[in-house]
């Protein structure tokens, strides 16, 4: 790999005893930093996609304390080519196509390089006018791209993860009022409470729970019908079942765009079933959200207009470097009487007419991430972001039909957004389930040994299925070709 | 303020309907962004610190919708200029004493834009073993200059408040033993649960605790000393007291540099009472950590040796860009127990050899936060490092001693770190309170308006203070001298 990317230069150590690293040096780094990174992104393909280090390999090749003295930072960076680039999974990579495929794309790069310049603590409004107000501009306009209504306020947490939680924080001040001051332990409405979700659903969601106090017991993980969409018969006796043994309906989590297969849970009947309850309707579109924006694919969010919140995640499939993720909440007032706790340090002569971000939320700092969402909206526009999302789309089609097509190979799951859960099925094997999964791990591994691409499994119905997932703004038809060959050239192998 | 930040360039447009912003593209946008930082971080002092704006000035500078087509760079670059420069508080102004100045240094700022580009996710060993092994690398470091014993086990979150959850999260699951599973209300165990902190302890400790599903009732807030430190007797008072009642005493939150007045708890008296009562201690140096690696202050973790877990914040007095928050247990497994959850589709062969970073957490995805902190401590080093927090400590006991060598200006706590408060109090008012109040309150608004520095308040014993926070590396006597001569100019027409 030595002498593909240019190499870091010699950066004369200019600093004193005091101070910050001096303009000028400043400059040289950065400006030897933007060549080696526009190089990285263009080229990323040329590493292998997962990290071909052993554990402890990185660890071990470090030193066990920090230097006493400042080291030259051209010593730094020679470590990134030296130590760290081999230890990254590259999930840059346009033949990276595990768990979701991400894309930190060069104008959200860029924009999360002046954020962390700028160094923004959004706690306050007065502490950041800008992150507070870009980022319900921002909001405003990926609501609209969603076609979501107006009636949802959206607020940018870290991670799905804190969405989330923040969603059934919410939902639990509503259903057990009072619950902030009291908590659970003492009271009677509080025991039997129930959160619904399909078994598809993400493990955020029994994470969440288990946090709020609610015990991973309250979790119901409701049937899917062939095609893994939650079965909407199923919940509704769930909650049935529930109400006449005297437990107690909280949430229901309604996914669009599983991690595993990507289904979409039919939101419309969902929301009856929840309007029917009074029960919290979350929708989980982290993942699927995006797809959304996409003329022919508004279907995916039928029915969220009913929700109570929704998460969406434009760190996965809107070319923003991580993190960012969206809650759309209609009743943020909730979020705040959950939440809202001001010391008198942070008392301000604005509060009333302005939004302080730290009342929706659990975390009191947060950095300015609006700021890379609206970079990667407008550099791209809404029509960049909709054909770059149709594309992948149609690369997943195509990739499905390729799988489709050819004898031994079998897909697992419909294809409704960009990934795609199909084996190698050789006709020798078809009666030996144990068989086929075994082949098929191997498989993986062989795959992924060769740090060409980088793909990851999950369990359909108990038979072990690869996955194909598709998205970044890199990647192309013949990325994906030159993988089906490679998989097709392994299997022969496995 | 026209011309004196570097112009940005016109940026020729040349991206496709598919695919990133092209390499060349980002190599011009890059270079002009560097030039343009490294001459906001060396004059950040040429704004006023404290936004001038109103509230909805910079949303409704802003179209409503996102752009159909995609937009040049350079526009969307120029747009920060207009729009979002004025918006910003300029945390990175050596002007800055508000709340806990912060600073961004460059080899951090640099790092994280690298960090931004690499785009990892590591949930998993494998989705990035640099991320993985560097952040455990690099809190050893930390630990090292922090004169804490190995028995501490590290992990980075993005702030504090996340960091106390978590310790709490841990602690809930060490005193209620399967409460992950079964939750808080159906058992009488979880009854009367209580959490110790002193009366000046941040409130992300009540955040934590209500998300926890404890209830704030279960905060008791501990009486302080003349020196803003908690009186263990009456913890110990506190939790005798709350046995005997039958109520269930969970965890102690020490603090070592409170929020008001960097106030340091008496450690090891509070290890004491917890060891004696089997009480989880949680240290909260997410201030105050910083100042224990300086020689002579290794006092304000004098203790916490024998906590159960402490929160140390690089982002506050580390010159790390935010967010980066450290979370030291030495029951890590107790944190994995309470959060590990392994979906399929997350399950991976080097499993048992590795650290997955997503079993120690509610967030399943994390940045590669460990590269900023990586490169801060290699480009100062462990002298630097001292050095820069030494002078803050020397600067703020500078503008202790003129402020308690000035008629008419009253010190209203010790100095242990690098916070001063204090008020003007003119001898004519020594005997009105209210009118203090108020004529401190004028002051404050009049200083942060004049854009030359910014302020912020606390309360004391019920008297409102000014506070004069010192932590950006660029800030100086001179700076700070400047600072003292506005404030009594402009005290004297408030
Ligand atoms: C459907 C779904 N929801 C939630 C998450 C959690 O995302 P995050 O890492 O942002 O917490 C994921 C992650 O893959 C997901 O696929
Ligand atoms: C003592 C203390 N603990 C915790 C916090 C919370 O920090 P964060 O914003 O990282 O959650 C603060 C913030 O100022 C603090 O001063």
């Amino acid at each position: 790999m030595a002498g593909v990317v240019p190499p870091f230069p010699d950066i004369p150590r200019t600093v004193g005893p005091l101070g910050d690293m001096p303009a000028d040096e400043f400059r040289t780094a950065g400006h030897a930093l933007v060549e080696w990174i526009a190089d990285y992104l263009q080229h990323a393909e040329r590493y292998p996609v997962l990290a071909q280090v052993a554990p402890g390999e990185i660890a071990r090749s470090l030193p066990g304390q920090a230097p006493e003295h400042g080291e030259a930072f051209g010593d730094i960076l020679a470590d990134i080519d030296r130590v760290i680039v081999p230890g990254l999974t590259h999930w840059n990579s346009p033949t990276f196509f595990a768990y979701f495929s991400i894309c930190a794309s060069g104008p959200g790069v860029l924009a999360d390089f002046l954020s962390s310049a700028f160094n923004q603590q959004a706690m306050l409004w007065r502490t950041s006018p800008a992150a507070t107000e870009l980022e319900a501009v921002t909001l405003g306009w990926l609501r609209q791209l969603m076609g979501l209504p107006d009636a949802f306020e959206g607020v940018i947490y870290d991670t799905a993860s804190i969405s989330t939680l923040h969603a059934l924080a919410a939902a639990r001040e509503r259903a057990l009022r009072g619950v902030r001051r009291t908590g659970l332990a003492d009271r009677d409405d509080a025991r039997g409470l129930r959160v619904y979700c399909s078994d598809q659903a993400h493990s955020s969601v029994d994470k969440a729970v288990i946090l709020l106090g609610l015990g991973h017991e309250a979790v119901v993980k409701v049937a899917t019908d062939d095609a893994f969409r939650m079965d909407v018969g199923a919940l509704a006796a769930a909650i049935a079942d529930d109400r006449a043994a005297g437990r107690h309906p909280l949430a229901v989590i309604a996914t669009t765009g599983t991690t595993s297969t990507t289904s979409v849970d039919p939101v419309p009947a969902i929301a009856d079933v929840c309007e029917r309850h009074d029960v919290w309707l979350h929708v989980d579109a982290a993942y699927g959200g995006a797809a959304a924006i996409v003329p022919g694919m508004e279907w995916i969010l039928a029915g969220a207009d009913r929700a109570d919140s929704l998460v969406v995640n434009p760190h996965k499939w809107m070319l923003t470097p991580f993190d960012l993720s969206v809650l759309f909440c209609r009743h943020m007032d909730l979020l705040r009487e959950a939440f809202s706790l001001v010391p008198e340090y942070l008392t301000t002569s604005e509060a009333p007419e302005v939004r302080n971000l730290m009342d929706t939320g659990v975390q009191l700092g947060r950095r300015f991430r609006a700021l890379k969402l609206w970079f990667v909206l407008r550099y791209f526009g809404a029509e960049g972001m909709r054909s770059r999302i149709a594309e992948h789309l149609r690369l997943a089609r195509l990739f499905a039909g390729w799988v489709d097509e050819t004898p031994g190979y079998e897909r697992l799951a419909p294809v409704p957004m960009s990934v795609v859960c199909f084996r190698v099925c050789p006709p020798s094997l078809h009666d030996d389930p144990a068989a086929l999964d075994a082949l098929n791990e191997r498989l993986l591994q062989a795959l992924n040994a060769t740090g060409k691409i980088f793909l990851s499994h999950t369990r359909l119905r108990g038979a072990y299925a690869l996955r194909v997932a598709i998205g970044h703004a890199r990647t192309t038809e013949a990325h994906l070709a030159a993988a089906w060959r490679l998989i097709q050239d392994t299997a022969l192998g496995a």
